[in-house]
């Protein structure tokens, strides 16, 4: 059934030698809770104080490009496309993290989009923890996968 | 307040060559949530389903050695330790993971025990994913830290 | 006669621009050779021990894909499969290894065989050096490659 | 007794915190063996040629200071020197690789030292691969250590 | 405009999923300009003193390979040709380099020619440094770049 | 007289084992010159256009954490500072690059300042190639470096 594994329980990066290559993509999301202090050093006045979002979106779409080198199993992709969005939200409060990538290959992009979220993540952490040590990053899932045989993936909103 | 800036707004890798070479410990966790039946094909017959523990555990070590090429601003370390603890927790239902790290240098390793976390989490998403896509990581954060100017911090329980 | 350098002896990431994208396959062995006394540490109560085969496995794998970091004039390639078998071997004493790498592409994957049974030889020695310090990685050869102009290759047994 | 896993058996980066920082080196060997008319093209006329052994030398340096990205437990160390000597040798014939490696830390340099013999062969094999797909990695091992608790250790000759 | 930010000026990998693969190639060049003693230990005697082109060539094929890992928005490409050529001119005083870059891609190979150029050109200031601290690295350009939607491109001589 | 090489011209990576760690630090600078029209991309309205200094420099950072991996005969060091300045400069016209790198080691840190720069070059070139092809980076040098043996170094203005 777990497809990173043979008959014999070994682990192996899958044969996708047959499948077809095929449009993929996939969407991934995540958060980082702070207090609405820390929040607000991201929010305001971004000129004096650095910008703590862009860097993030920046370390974002490298992590992707590391995916393969991240997790063992995983197929090494030429990537098409990355773009992360980072909100800001005060009902959190925290940020909100969404990545888009997108590829033309054998297998799908979801550890990709996964793994940009999480760079993001860690990114934003680095920058505010002298602020704040208690920030906790939440909710990283996949929200959209599409491509390949097993077709388009929704979560639950 | 955020030390990753200069005066002007601008990034920087923080200068910490004044700073003496203490010891320094931290301690992350997290967790991947999942269905009761993804966890069981984790706790279940190891031996012909593959060892997704001990596979996501390196991929967690091997993240850990990473984290200054995935963090833009943090300062590369020669880390002196690193084990994770991943326990399958049929409450969440999920697996728990709990990194420590250790090293001695200028700088903490709390952004080394929360990438150890990251990169050992999204590894179990990957092997487990043929089996669910909605998996979650949520509550990564730091523990504990110890060592340097800034002395020792626990989370609240 | 040495593809690898020009017609003035420059070395260079020779041109495959012009051959055509193939299925490639490779097949490549090698072996860790230990005292029988090393060897049992491996295949005895591995639950108790740690699973060093497991740990060897993931490291040649993750070994072939960094094939054109660590061999200057090879080409990146998007591999499709990697698997490998670590076997112990009481004749030797020690640990037989095969790889088999797949890909799609304008050249071979014979090097991303050999550094993943590399990768995994070295795992291997470092897993087990407190106990041994005198063992020797042997025999680390191509067995097998199939795809591209050259056509099919096959070692003497 | 193997010191990369805990007592429960599961792998962790060994703690390596409270040893003193000495001085550590290490040699280590292997050769690739080769056909006569082979081992002809490494040695004859390097100017038209192109410089096999120059490349290797330099493959094995920037291989030493990869270990700890291709090692898995294996810890990252600060290396003070690489030096590789690969000579041609009629009687095998092919050519020997031996590379010794120093730095002043908490672990020992064996696996950097074997690692740059490991990536040598493999860059010697890639770029003769044209002439002999034959050609066999052999006898890597450790010859010297000195440094750290466990003193010096030499193999027979 | 500037393709690399969206609308609301944040940076993204730009999206080349509908782009047809096509052969791209890139010509890149610049030179270290450095002291007329300088350049004869480059071009004097390559037998003893090391051969100074030939590390700084492989480094530039390298560097090429590491092009998506050092320029953040820069899509991974699987090249399928790097050459340099380093020439020592007493006219700078110094060496130019140049250096040429193919692949099927759906993005050009403008950056990786760059690169491959900087890369070179750093080594060769590494290897020198010990004899004159005061060389300059000028004039890196594209000089030519054809494929792709935009065409062919050549500079001014 | 290049101390990179052995006295038989062999290339190694020089043993520093003996030398004392001192504090080290080095300046670099370099700059891309471009059309008047290519820079006020840059400097005008950076909300909407994105922030392409910002991103340069974040590159420039991570490439110096990525020094010894570019250049073959280059010691990994543990880094505790980096700081580049990107400022645009209408006299050129084009954006002028200065980096300061600190470390506590036994080699200088020349080196990661000139790939500081050269890194930040070859990225305000890939976000402004869509604009402009005809950019040149230009005088990329040692302005500065301190510590060592050989004390300090101050190029003539």
């Amino acid at each position: 059934m777990l497809s990173h594994f043979d008959g014999a329980g070994k682990a192996h990066m899958v044969d996708v030698s047959g499948k077809p290559v095929t449009a993929r993509e996939a969407v991934a999301e995540g958060c980082v809770v702070m207090a609405a202090e820390t929040l607000a050093l991201v929010t305001q006045g971004t000129a004096e104080k650095g910008d703590v979002l862009g860097i993030s979106r920046v370390a974002g779409i490298m992590a992707a490009k590391k995916t393969a080198e991240i997790i063992p199993l995983c197929h090494p992709l030429p990537i098409t496309k990355v773009a992360l969005d980072l909100t800001p939200d005060e009902s959190l409060p925290g940020v909100r993290i969404r990545a888009t990538v997108k590829t033309s290959g054998q297998t799908g992009v979801e550890m990709e989009a996964l793994t940009a979220v999480s760079g993001a993540a860690l990114t934003l952490y680095d920058m505010l923890k002298a602020a704040e040590k208690g920030m906790q990053i939440e909710g990283i899932r996949l929200v959209m996968k599409d491509g390949g045989k097993s077709g388009r993936y929704e979560a639950a909103p």
